[in-house]
């Protein structure tokens, strides 16, 4: 059976970072949230790279990119960064059948914006509240094998009213306890890819260590893993498939009537 | 009753073209397809100016923009030179709340694929084919005082499949006789805003002299005109709704469990 | 200009129950529900007529339906009661135009779970908890003049997974004190006609009673009056509007080679 | 590996007429459709059973239904007389995860009707023009290995408007030689369940004895088929997962500010 190649991509700040922050994050992900992921992803059939926006060519050189089956993207503070250049590309790389999960802050990442064509605006509130997740279609397959309801104990708070379309499905809803909700795992298709934006992640608490949040981000990759790509076609078709019967009667048009 | 403002915007280059083509799309259209738009579309409830690509700031200022409830868009062979920065403008005000039909081939300009995320890609064939239009939903504004099927005697070929989000509501499809369908026109709702893609327009012919292709155009920008504007908000919500009981425990977090 | 014709369904049973629960109820609807928001849904535009079920043709003979335009159904304890010829005609109705505004427990009458094809499950809990909700789609009709989130301090508990249809737009998300969250009000199209689900309303609340739900409920009746009413149509369409040119090959057909 | 249980169910009342009709019907069924597709659908991954209405309990035992996982569905002139407690009782298990295939006129049996909750009406008109059908949405698993367009020589008109919920994903449409254009393969999902609707197969017309079409079907039944089934749930949530703090003020309440 072939592997699904999956590529997580970090922007790898927030954990580099000299200050007491820094120091507290690296607790949780001391080689970077990436590669923390692609440690405790690890399965047999996915082939696991991670990479970071301070590597050659912001990690997602043109091989890689073509290589990649499905992209996991978290990013926060270095958006602005990342060049329009890449996110082309990437956007390319979707439609044509490339998953992107899309992980936390990245809602206002250049590439999920770009394949949203919303604001992809929030309200958000950073007090370590808690925050309840709830499965909304028990049928999907990213919810297989995930409780009905479970809590991140501390977490960021990410509320409605949430900028986006409205063909998204929602797998997963939060309740947060200072008394916001939030559509917090939704699932798009846009041409022949497959994207799911999942809210929790934030860097200053121990998200992704917690099985249930694998689970869900191990379900993720295998729904958006593509069935096939579909590669860039020439979109003009040069004979009609049916007789056409008519000549075209404004040759002979005398358009003297059209302007009185 | 306060007018609904409307913009008609056209890149106006083939209408001035100085060969064979040009002279014969100036017999329907001999002061370009946006006047002849405004000029037709008049009606005591709308106030609608024309502009065009060769105007200074391409022909859409900021404050025109700003006073702008519904954007009518013809683009073709000049996409490409259409600023960056306007698409970020446009986009931005869609987003707030104003109205956005794009016409014909405008479905590869650079608006419609931002607002879309999508590649817009369609099947064509210019012979100057029939065209039957279906009303597929009825009771959509839109369609009010439209026959459940017309004619356009001959226009381009747009055909399936074509690359846009699945949450677009199916007002027109289009029969071709070369054996082609389409999706023909289309509502979507970003944010605030409202979209409608409404694909008959082909330079070549005289489609906009059509009286029911026109009113489809004015119900079209009655549906789009905005109800209200929501201006950028602030999206940080700085203190919670609710109490907060708990305090945060990984601030006592013995972390050395984690990293076995 | 035309009043919108009203009718309030109510099955009128827990206000009447000689009870310390109905008197309790009657604290809040001394002459029923349908009673209390004929009265206080009163407008200029408005032609609002309450029923229930203990009238003749359980209040909805077909003379008032044919000339109701929005049909606001309050049920709970009776269900069962509703005669299925009854629901017949009250879908057929929707399906030609008129709008069904569906409230409360009203998610499991027959009505509802006609129209949607579902179950129409959710969870629930009656504590008498804090229920906030929260504006999702700002731009939609039925939320304007509410605030983006306001509070029921006290109502029966609605929560997900809710077995609904993936095409209802959501307006309102509800937060609950015990934990829960549900899309608490959501917006339809079937065929011709539109139907709003809005779950406060619980009868032993006085939910009806507060000004900003009263709000919502004006705005959802003038968002689901029809444009107009299609008749039942004749579906066949007896000659082709184009010509067809083939004689059917299977006349002659030789078959002995399809069943070797 | 499990296979996935199919049942055909066939009115089988045309194949079996004592008329010209039937004997022209037979020389493409010769044992009814049910059996034809039984036959031909034949893959070692499927366990397939055809029924049919005649037989006891229409075809549609208790123990069958549950051991059913994917169920088609041709129907046409004897749509009413399926009893409403085996359409009770077909909902009820696509609800929990069955999937369903509905078949060309099957659009407007009970079951479908019931599964959409509108009209499900369509235009049509029976003259063996030619059907062309395109793939709109090639990424979908039902469109897997199917030509972008092809064609059924002659078969049964059937057109837009066809009165369908707009959640449905469009996979195929077709176009007809006498002018008409429909959605004729069209996917929705009903709590855990997955349906199929698609057109083709007039019993006049040998459209089963095309491989494209068996492929297209072939898809569909391992499309539909559930991940897993969710057993009816009780619905009560007997205690909060969070604590609530309120006392209810209106066991307190002076009403008599009510009703001034």
């Amino acid at each position: 059976m072939k592997k699904i190649r999956v590529t997580i991509w970090n922007e790898y700040v927030h954990e580099q970072a000299q200050t007491a922050a820094g120091e507290y994050i690296r607790r949780f992900y001391p080689r970077g949230i990436h590669r923390y992921l692609a440690e405790h992803l690890s399965a047999s059939d996915l082939e696991i790279r991670s990479v970071s926006l301070d590597e050659p060519e912001q990690g997602l050189n043109d091989e890689l990119l073509q290589n990649t089956d499905v992209l996991l993207w978290w990013g926060h503070c270095a958006h602005a960064e990342v060049k329009d250049e890449l996110v082309d590309r990437i956007q390319k790389r979707v439609l044509e059948g490339m998953g992107l999960i899309v992980l936390h802050s990245g809602h206002l990442s250049k590439i999920f914006r770009r394949m949203m064509g919303t604001a992809c605006r929030l309200r958000w509130r950073e007090v370590g509240e808690k925050e309840r997740l709830w499965v909304v279609s028990p049928s999907h397959p990213i919810a297989q094998g995930v409780p009905e309801t479970f809590v991140i104990p501390n977490h960021e708070m990410y509320g409605e009213p949430f900028d986006i379309p409205q063909d998204g499905k929602i797998v997963f809803m939060s309740w947060f306890e200072g008394g916001n909700v939030f559509r917090s795992g939704v699932a798009f298709e846009r041409d022949r890819g497959r994207i799911f934006y999942f809210s929790p992640g934030h860097e200053t608490f121990p998200v992704y260590h917690d099985e249930v949040i694998q689970r869900i981000l191990g379900n993720a990759i295998r729904w958006a893993a593509p069935l096939g790509y579909v590669p860039d076609r020439i979109t003009k078709q040069p004979e009609s498939l049916e007789t056409i019967r008519t000549e075209n009667p404004l040759d002979k048009l005398d358009t003297s009537a059209l302007h009185k």
